[in-house]
């Protein structure tokens, strides 16, 4: 079935962003065959939501070509750090320790697109201070990304505050009626702070695409006036 | 069919609460039905969910017998102001107008329990500023209502902060995901904010009757020692 | 309870959004106390969701101080026009005339807070090269608000094309599995086109803060600049 | 418990369409059973849902009888392929590799029936113009089968462009709102692309008698006049 | 508004199907819009959910051009019947006097495009013998439309007992946990019977142009032969 | 814990129904104190959902008191057959091998409180004439248990055959909109044939016990006339 | 459209009970043929959910004819009562007056079928003395209808205390989270008392109906005997 | 990432409630990270769905400092237990074995804090005999916590008998419509008894911070008097 998968590798051009792969429900064929096809073409590749397991079960050689996180469960196939990268742009915002992987899988995505990003992780509705004392440093981002699961108030209290563009992660993070992630999906869709959006639950790669699309329009504007 | 209805007039000395009567969904003559047995047995009793047209399709004799506040949509039958009150120990908390009618029924039925409250409109997330300056106030009381529709997000922020007993009332203001308020009585339930407690969606008269059940025990605490 | 009614003034500075007035479910007394108070400060206000029926019941001193739009439903309280607008950033698209009252909400929105847009309404799926003739154009701006009910594929395939922000705005038009709605939401959040961002069901006050969110960032970063 | 089986063995007769064998859920005892009646009466059988374990575990003497494919997870038992194939009536279309196993049940459904198919993969809503290549000759089969998960956006572009059938195949691909398949199959309903019909999630048998179903009435048609 | 509405005129060429008006949540104005540009074009167009109270509502000018029934709330506009009719391939089948309007709406549609149909409505699941009588004539249809609210019994009885293409249309008749229709639809997607369709609940129109694709297909085979 | 566990011995007294112990989500600490404590007690006890893993780790001591069955996943402890039965009044009826566990758990209930019963198996919908051939000997039946899984469709047809008492039981059977049976369970309730009951999805003990008390009833009315 | 409608005269004789028509979503023009058609058969008739508004449009010609009761809205068509009743073996429960309408529609369906019944509508179990009070009498009964919306608590109650067929009826009483009736639904559906069995929300019809039946199985049962 | 976690460790200070670790979906290394952290503060903590095999693999040295219990899943860390507890002023009711871990969650919780319990196990409502045999006993409390699954009719029956702060603890045992406790929690909120209050399902841990903030209460009111 290799010659049946036609990977989009125009799509950067046309998006300037990357296709990435979603590992979740692939078999360990499906992957290898993809990342051959990769290889083939000699370009770079995302893959997302790749579990340990999935990972350690891999060829050798195609380990050895991935830059493998497990948090995140992300790998770069074909990567090369950007030589130089600009100020960060994009805040990454949670609340602790449960959020982590999602928010990982952020930052992995933006700093594999070229994005540098600045992370907050002791920001939480349930202890405000903390996200008092940080207000005016967020701020100054054009750019906020807000990981929030269980009851997601975290974006509505941003929405308040931050006059940047704000992208809202809910996350499945929870249990009873946190339904999945739902609820925190729910609460940022509805909120009252006026101008959030939000992705899918648990999609880091979104968020972090929303993000790079626009940090890219401020890029395209100030290149036009130079 | 008069006969058939038998109210249950033991239940304050049971509970120390009154029952109420729930309008919505009764006709005029099952209202009407009521209101005279109740004026037969020279009781007093709570009405709730009373709309003004049904108000003002009424009999002379019985509107005139009530005290009605279309606000609440609540009117009270044979009742008599208590003599003195205590300081309020119940503070009633909400974002502003469109919660109005749940927090002015939480109010109403609290005020015929004989409770006195203090209420606070002011309270919203979206701007957190309002709110932090009321912090010091609101700690000073042993139980809230926190009436917030929408996202829900006030009852997480209030429960970092304050050590009272909170009664959570989420309204069903909004639109779309709002889902007629499940959104924000899943984020009140899903809180990270330890020990929030929650009744029914625009349930003004549950949370008034729960504050009561806390400052009941307090009442009796209290008089258990002296 | 005029004087219970406390408006976020200072929103703007904050934000550099204003807040609105969401007109629905509250009455017509609550309407004229926060016109009132609005008229008072001397500020400008938006109104969202303001019925034809509502307003032709209001007075006529308030009446003749509203810039009214039936179809969007909304309403400009002491608004002036900008004396000269930029060439369009955001661009509207709709595939007809059942999403046209949540376009011009959003559009409306955006000519209030002083953002010029271009509306593009023969956008639809089922007639896609009425699309693809529009591409181009369409890459050209750096947002865009995708307006779309039903099945709500319009914004994948947008997301595919278009390299810039785009915030889709589900709508409840449609009926039986439609949901009021939720189909086009969560078709758009689960879009398999990278980077796409969602507001609540007939949001077209928030995905036209969320655009000008967007704006705002690409004006700050070219002031920086210059 | 062998006694109590009775399989449909007059269905072919009655409807053409053969009874299947959905194997998940079923005991290892009670797959052994229906195999040794199917072998007693000497007629052929399908076996669709039959994981990789499952076929596994089985006596050798029944291995060897199926022909197996471990992708569609689907077997033949006593199968004979057709001697001569007429030229496919029957496309199925699906976007990538996440698909494949639901698209893989439906053509081998459809081979095992004796229809001849041919399948399109790399149709994807994200990537529009590898679909527009292929419109020409999509419009020219009779029978499309468009397998979708996620946001579900392929049959509602499918179905302005094609005239003929169109049976949507929702699959429970994706995560979060995605809904196990809930999304795609709302969004198939809910389109405005007119004519569209769908069957359950993942049923990629179903979806194949239903074109089956399809081609017969044209056969018949045909054959009445011949 | 007049110049932003586009018509998709060129759909008959493309899919042998008129585009249709839904004239739900339209408003008038934007509904004589449309027929105003309609009769500019000297095309016909097909009207559905055109309640009678907007019908009526209508400049007589308008009325008088439209061939409307009240019962399936659809209206013809320029339409001219056919000189000569095929015999019916297509029949609609129904339980009983509720069920009437969807039904009605799936007659006049095909009506409408030229196919003729035949309708069954005594055929309902609880009193299986009606069902039974009519079988062998049902099973001489290449096509049909189940049409069920409540339970949705009625296409996995006839999905067992008909070849042809079976087209359900559920319906939101009921009340309880018949949820408008979602008990139906779900009944009809998860029967066990081989190869039903399903359109959107209520769906007559959708229904009716999945049955016209049907003997489309038909049509175009017998062509190529002759 | 040993000593908190009180179980309700005085059931079969009040209603004639033994309590069971329904085995699933118990530690297995939990069911060795549970059965000690029948066994002290000397009474008997039907135990449900008892997972052949569990049953294979209990002690040997206890395995050899129980009377278990790994199909329906019941257990008999300290049971007696009844020296002689009635024949048969209540007929439980489903369509075929899916559906097997939750029909035994039904037959097993009966069986232990001394009810005989007659099985059904060959009675799907989607092959009406396997039915039809038994309606005859199905109407002597006071009592029926109709199970079913999927589409949910074998109730209705029952229904509106069979005077007697007809206890509908959903099953979780199915995938996709089966949703773990709730497309069953809904089908069942809202049946257009007159007078089905319902009990929870998978519940065969429960409808065991609502057939074992419409049996009661007779034998109660016909022990009053002799 | 007189000629259409076919009414199954037979199922009195199939099934001892008679066909109800459902009036809601009925045109007056369908209900007026349905009326003349059992006018011209001699037939009985029972009519329900017959809102007044309705009733009051009819033909006096028809009016006359019915025996109608606005609380339930059920009419009786050509119904003479019984010469003799039985001594009542079905006791309907209920908690009060919210749930009077869908108690009356048992009552009313009952009496129309000829069986006798007593009515105890003092039975709440937030007032739990009343419901103990009368527990004696209801175990006389051979079946009870409880009534029930909100919680839904009332059944599990009298599930643990009565050895009858209980039969329970959710109410759509109540707001928020009862969810029309969902609530109720499902606490009689979820019970831990053992054997009770459900209908749909708000069908008191179908509840009359199922009690009917389980009558009608001790009358066979005696009939019989003697 | 050992340097990114921030635990709360004023909370106790702000609230009186020490924030407790959620552990599930927590990684073994997160956990031993948070551990460190807490034990190089000095503080203590409670840790919380803790699974056994999650406690089996830490190290040892982490394990001796633990005080474990694996009904409840929840483990003290550097605790001491109070020296002298006051009279207990909570009783924790529930109806038997299968809500036990849940509330053993409650008392452990309440045991951490400094907080001594008194459990009702044998408090079911299908035998109600034995819940009114403690009833008075039960009254002597200031606050009940009441766990219920399945049908959650426990908290509407104590709540029409207890006067005191009742908090309903909704669990997620049972299966079908018990929906993983929704059918409890909904059946809680949508209660008749006034007053109840409610938290997430399976929420032990917020259960018992919601009955410590209403003894807290007490003891505030009372220091202030003394």
């Amino acid at each position: 079935m290799n010659d049946q998968i036609k990977l989009d590798f125009q799509r950067p051009e046309r998006l300037g962003l990357d296709e990435a792969i979603l590992c979740a429900r692939k078999s360990d064929a499906q992957l290898a065959t993809i990342m051959n096809r990769v290889l083939e073409h000699g370009v770079r590749c995302l893959m997302t939501r790749l579990d340990p397991e999935v990972f350690a079960r891999m060829a050798r050689t195609h380990r050895e070509r991935l830059d493998y996180d497990p948090v995140s469960r992300t790998a770069y196939l074909n990567w090369i750090p950007a030589a130089e990268l600009e100020p960060p742009r994009i805040a990454v915002v949670s609340a602790g320790s449960s959020d982590m992987p999602q928010a990982a899988e952020v930052m992995r995505t933006l700093t594999y697109l070229g994005a540098s990003t600045k992370q907050f992780i002791d920001i939480g509705v349930a202890g405000l201070w903390r996200l008092m004392e940080r207000v005016e440093e967020l701020r100054t981002f054009p750019v906020i990304v807000a990981v929030a699961g269980m009851d997601g108030a975290l974006p509505s209290v941003l929405g308040g505050l931050i006059p940047g563009v704000i992208i809202c992660l809910p996350t499945s993070t929870g249990y009873g009626v946190s339904n999945g992630g739902e609820t925190a999906l729910h609460a940022a869709l509805a909120s009252c702070a006026p101008g959030l959006t939000v992705v899918n639950i648990d999609n880091g790669y979104g968020a972090a695409c929303a993000a790079f699309r626009a940090v890219n329009i401020i890029r395209r504007a100030v290149e036009e006036i130079l």
